[in-house]
């Protein structure tokens, strides 16, 4: 079989590089694989929607470089991102024999992407591991970076690593199987680069967003390429988040809220983030950074990408009360005070404090 | 109050460097933590036969740098260096809002140690720690070389980060409490250290095994270097385990088997580690590395610190079998092949496979 196309994109870290590998059929090419060393064992990680789609065509393609390849299929979604579904990773590499060369796959989204890879940089202190994130948010958001974790009952990502991967294959085909929800979903994910890092994308988005939700390979792999290279410019100036790389998080402090208040798993990540940018954007425009025109943009993109852009109600009480007691278990949060991603409207994009009144107007005015 | 009169072994690695003081009267004088940044919050994290002893000196001698100080008291034994008792941590981390700067503190033995700076590696991937040991085996062994974890059901120390600590300090003081059993445990690492780098330091020990055996802080100070200045040495050439640093685990595959097998917690792990160099040091001598004179030595040495040199029954049947079985666990293991740190007599180690029958063979010849 020939090589199918890709471009890369390469990622430059301190402890390791490597590629993210983004085309069309290269899941199912052994090409895609050549650069990863034999072993004696592999596990794959998948979940129980893909699974029954791709597991199979993966342990196809990589029959000959390992001697044993098993595969562990854990229940799908956000809620199960916890200690008990991680120790399955454990309880299947520890019951196979597993050792300290075993390639662990991640074939599946962003929970699949970040549990197996806190599973590998965990088990035996770090084994390597592959990443095959089947979902556009996947594609975009977990694949550069090296973030890895699972959530604590108070609260998201609280417990993980930094962990990179040997590389990435962004297979656009495996998307063609995406809901459309997750399709929209992911392209919160993508719009969030234009506000904080390029109006240029921004732009090329707004007139490509019906091919966009059309699954369309080529515009996604234009905004999948682009993503990546965004986030990979980020986090090469800062792995391990301590300055820039927060504005990643755009739109983020608010949408964990969202998400730990709601109880995960109702709205996805990306909706998540969508009505969380735009009420970071609404405290930015009140803090007079940024003009109500690209708030208005912004709004408009999401709502034509299909995605929420008001809040829910997460008490019947205070409900803005009840957003600010969720947000000040951000990671962000220091000694108690709030933090939050804002844009400045020339792309850019800073962590800064805001007076929680503000705050409180924000939530206010952009909740149901 | 005056600064304690202590000596240092820096240690220096890829990402981090650090100091380990060593000296007595260090946890009491607030002139230890000058070199850690002031944050909002700290928690101590120790256990229930510490805590008593010295939690609240520690938070005495740190009070002026932290405007809350929490202290985390755990259960005692390796029988509860497991995720539930880790979960207590990150449970305590979130209950009381502790972000990103909080620093935590190890105050304890090698579990404690262990468990703090794993925790400490994955709260939200990273927070600062300080290690105070306070028994000799976490000030000659877990505090050099930033190995944390915990244990699985299915093997010791499956589970776990290398992740640094800001610094160390070894307080000599702390081991007038040690019982002597665990002050016996721990000349096991330090003997260790003799065949595999430094036949001069198994000279001195055995000119200074009652000294040692008596807690004379001189004797100690001087085994608590030598032990650091080795280790930080193997650490620094090979800080993640790919080669070198396997030597330091003389006597570990079979002491793990030896904790494995009884169950964690009924032999300490110096004990099984002492059994373990035994039968190591008899693998090396049946494959003609080493001669028997410093088998004989060796066995000798571990004996008059009060340590087992005969390994216990762990089947009433194939008892060979069932240590070929719980070794096959182990970290070194390659493809289900066992293998073995082996001296060659110059003080030099290294990782080699060996014969099974040759395996069972020495297996037979040193258990009860």
């Amino acid at each position: 079989m020939d090589a199918p196309r890709f471009e890369t994109v390469p990622i430059h870290l301190a402890d390791r590089n490597y590629c993210i590998a983004i085309g069309s059929g290269l899941l199912d090419s052994p090409h895609s694989y050549d650069d990863i060393a034999d072993a004696a064992s592999a596990l794959i990680v998948t979940n129980a929607t893909i699974a029954p789609l791709y597991a199979h065509r993966l342990q196809h393609a990589v029959s000959s470089k390992f001697r044993e390849i098993h595969t562990l299929v854990l229940p799908d979604g956000e809620q199960f991102k916890t200690w008990p579904t991680l120790n399955l990773i454990f309880d299947a590499l520890l019951q196979n024999g597993c050792d300290r060369k075993t390639v662990l796959f991640a074939l599946g989204g962003g929970v699949v992407g970040d549990m197996t890879g806190f599973a590998a940089a965990s088990y035996m202190r770090g084994v390597p591991f592959v990443q095959i994130p089947t979902s556009l948010l996947a594609q975009v958001d977990s694949s550069v970076g090296g973030k890895t974790g699972i959530n604590h009952p108070l609260g998201k990502n609280m417990i993980g690593a930094f962990y990179q991967p040997l590389k990435v294959l962004c297979d656009l085909e495996l998307l063609k199987t995406l809901p459309q929800r997750e399709l929209s979903a992911g392209l919160a994910e993508v719009i969030k680069y234009g506000p904080i890092a390029d109006l240029a994308l921004l732009d090329w988005i707004e007139g490509h967003i019906g091919a966009l939700l059309a699954g369309d390979p080529a515009a996604l792999a234009h905004v999948v390429k682009r993503s990546c290279e965004i986030k990979a410019w980020v986090v090469g100036q800062d792995e391990k988040e301590s300055g820039l790389r927060a504005i990643l998080n755009f739109g983020h402090t608010f949408g964990h809220a969202i998400e730990a208040g709601l109880g995960y798993g109702h709205w996805l990540h990306g909706e998540a983030v969508a009505c969380g940018m735009v009420m970071a954007a609404q405290l930015s425009l009140r803090l007079g950074l940024v003009d109500a025109e690209l708030v208005r943009r912004l709004t408009r993109l999401l709502e034509r990408a299909g995605l929420p852009v008001r809040g829910p109600r997460l008490a019947e009480g205070d409900n803005a009360g009840r957003y600010l007691e969720l947000m000040r278990m951000d990671k962000k949060s220091q000694g108690g005070e709030l933090r939050f991603v804002l844009i400045d409207g020339a792309a850019r994009a800073a962590v800064r404090a805001a007076p929680q009144a503000l705050v409180r107007e924000v939530i206010d005015a952009c909740c149901r």
